[in-house]
């Protein structure tokens, strides 16, 4: 399938140049028009594959930008395999030193790592390049209280009800607790949301967006790694229950679905993680790793 | 909801260990029972939260093993403010230098290395810690051309038939190639599978699994970073209509979809990548980042 994207993008994006520009319209999208032709013809004569994949990157993605301005020599300064085996451990350890957190300092943390962070996961690829997913900040105490007060009051009723009778049954021994303090006292709760389609702000029209899980995975896995490199803690939670009231107080539109939300910060002085044993990292690898 | 695990689980770890001590299996069975009931006790009256995502950890996943061994504390060596963003924006940077590349050379890479990549992905966090993906690394030529001949033979057919007609017409200037040399030439395809549910091999009983498509889209989001991080490169893509074809070829359960399909190499030295545009770095803050 195609990286190309439907042609009222196109129309965005001409817009908001021609209008910086602010040039005669007619002239600009004649320049356009027939620059568009000499380079589809171009393409249409070059032996390079456009496409092959939904999954696109911000490079394949913008169709009528590719056409205008081509393709370019991909730099690539290949490293010895001693290099890169070194490099490809040292991250294997430093991701093996990730855990999930629930206990968190009040502690603030600067913006600009946090928005560091944010950044590297939206250079994740995307279908068609669409990048549907929006990356909410709270930082903000009240917003962060309610969201915590909402997941709180739907936890409760997801124990009370949603959940199958075995569930429940099953972790019945565990003494679970509905109150979830990490969500107000991390100074930062990121709310990952998806966009299950978009809507040209120009014309209204809705535009479909493609792989939207496995975008926002991915962009999530990239920000997981970020936050971590960074010396940062996380949980990555899923609000059941609670996604649309999460929404509202945020305001934000009806095309976006929570898709997780992540307490951020330093973990607490008293932080404990459950204990690793090695029969559970083993298996990962015996189960889950096949080689053909 | 609950990182705990429904109780089949624990009867394959309990298996295997007892039977690797290769005692007497009702002596440690009772033993087990007896150290269960106490554990949990403790937990009962801690007032630690167990839960709160099924999003769990390695460390949040082994209920029983949880009840067994408990909390321990989390070490954290919190780092100066100036690090942390000196951290942050390294890896920024690393991660901007990504391309989605569709050029590779057919020069071999270690395997330790394609290894270590998966394995970084593996310390994912997934929904209840169930880990429900397959990573089948593919690096015999024979499988790898099979699965090239399956991919180009559906996108001839999703050209000719399953697109719907608009999109067809779209990117018909774009000079299509249905020829998708990387899938052969690359020296290791991975496929990554995602597992629906997952299947007892002691008793046949059906698993669920949990936000199989987050957990499954997080992983590969490591592999990408961890993959770039090793100065290989890569293209997340989708192979559709070929899914069931590519299970086939690799002999997988059908428990087990196709979620993305990944050449991994070095470029070719004549790789080429559409050239970026300044317009499309900056749409994705502008639109994806939103702070409260």
């Amino acid at each position: 399938m195609s990286a190309s994207l439907p042609p009222q993008y196109s129309t965005i994006d001409s817009m908001s140049n021609t209008s910086k520009i602010g040039i005669c319209l007619g002239v600009a999208a004649a320049a356009v028009g027939a620059a568009g032709v000499f380079a589809a013809y171009q393409f249409f004569k070059s032996d390079r594959p456009r496409s092959g994949s939904l999954l696109a990157d911000p490079d394949n993605h913008l169709a009528e930008e590719e056409v205008l301005q081509g393709h370019e020599v991909f730099r690539h300064d290949r490293q010895t395999k001693a290099v890169m085996m070194a490099n490809a451990t040292k991250f294997l350890d430093l991701m093996n030193t990730r855990r999930s957190i629930r206990f968190y300092s009040k502690d603030d943390v600067p913006m600009d790592i946090i928005m560091a962070a944010v950044r590297t996961a939206c250079t994740a690829p995307s279908g068609a390049h669409l990048q549907p997913w929006t990356f909410v900040i709270v930082h903000n105490q009240k917003a962060k209280d309610k969201i915590r007060d909402v997941v709180e009051r739907e936890e409760q009723l997801n124990y009370d009800r949603r959940m199958r009778r075995s569930w429940v049954n099953d972790v019945a021994p565990m003494a679970f607790q509905v109150a979830k303090p990490y969500l107000s006292e991390a100074p930062y709760l990121i709310v990952m949301m998806k966009q299950s389609h978009r809507v040209d702000p120009t014309t209204g029209n809705r535009q479909e967006h493609y792989y939207v899980e496995q975008s926002c995975g991915i962009a999530a896995g990239m920000l997981i790694c970020a936050l971590h490199n960074a010396g940062l803690v996380t949980l990555t939670s899923t609000p059941m229950g609670a996604e649309s009231a999460i929404r509202n107080i945020l305001n934000r539109p009806s095309n976006e679905k929570v898709y997780l939300l992540m307490p951020v910060g330093y973990p607490s002085e008293d932080a404990t993680v459950p204990k690793r044993t090695s029969a559970n990292r083993r298996r990962a690898e015996a189960e889950t790793i096949v080689v053909v």
